[in-house]
């Protein structure tokens, strides 16, 4: 089979924020997600679950930044320069967003969730439900990373 | 802003397994992901993390498979029949995998994970660093789920 060159993604919804000048990263902040009237359905049985993983796309992201190999993590010089693959930057080659948040409620094809740091009208490509295989209890970072989780 | 109405990704690598005849399911499982030359430096730093998810796409789901709005997880019909969102399950209306591994070496543009419950040639869309955000611990999973990680 020959190599796949190209993945063509519709997206299932869109990220609706109360307010378009909300803070994303502030992580309390409750936002929904409107999925696809069509897809109602896929979503029966997605409330069950108290945490899932959003899979979306920055579509804000400008084709040149999607160009970058390196950067200071949250652009910050104290911390080493480091290949975009190492850090969780919007600026990488598919920018693909991927956040864990809480699954408030489910009504119909609206969810709300928080602590999705994503923009008013962000396409949504995927909603994963987390469970216990996605967690890595010993997971070891890197310095820098406990760095970042610091206050600068 | 208008919506975005399509998102078109191009792989940064491909799975690549020792062979074709693999389970994919059995976690133990080493494999490797060749990441295109040109993104070497992209990944410079990335060694120093335990535990990476890759976000991969499941090209062998065919078009009609997109369509499925509930399954069985896993097939077992003595679990319920539940939207594909509710679940892992590869039949969704993208056909995105997201799976964390355990990266046990980096060399060049060659990663070598274990875990990755892909097959051979998968195109792999981007990879993240996994960190404690990503982890949930007090995470409430629905009863199926419980049964499913069960032996049947």
């Amino acid at each position: 089979m020959p190599y796949v060159k190209e993945a063509k993604l519709k997206p299932i919804g869109y990220v609706k924020r109360a307010s378009k000048h909300e803070d994303v990263e502030d992580g309390s902040l409750v936002s929904r997600i409107v999925i696809d009237g069509k897809l109602t359905r896929a979503l029966e049985g997605i409330e069950d679950f108290s945490h899932i993983f959003i899979v979306f796309y920055m579509h804000q992201v400008l084709k040149e930044e999607t160009r970058i190999l390196k950067v200071h993590p949250r652009g910050r010089k104290d911390l080493p320069l480091l290949g975009v693959f190492a850090t969780r930057t919007a600026f990488r080659p598919n920018p693909i967003g991927l956040t864990l948040v809480e699954l408030l409620e489910r009504k119909g094809n609206v969810l709300t969730v928080r602590g999705l740091d994503a923009y008013d009208g962000t396409p949504v490509l995927d909603l994963k439900p987390f469970n216990h295989r996605d967690m890595a209890v010993d997971a070891k970072v890197p310095e820098w990373h406990k760095k970042l989780e610091e206050k600068p």
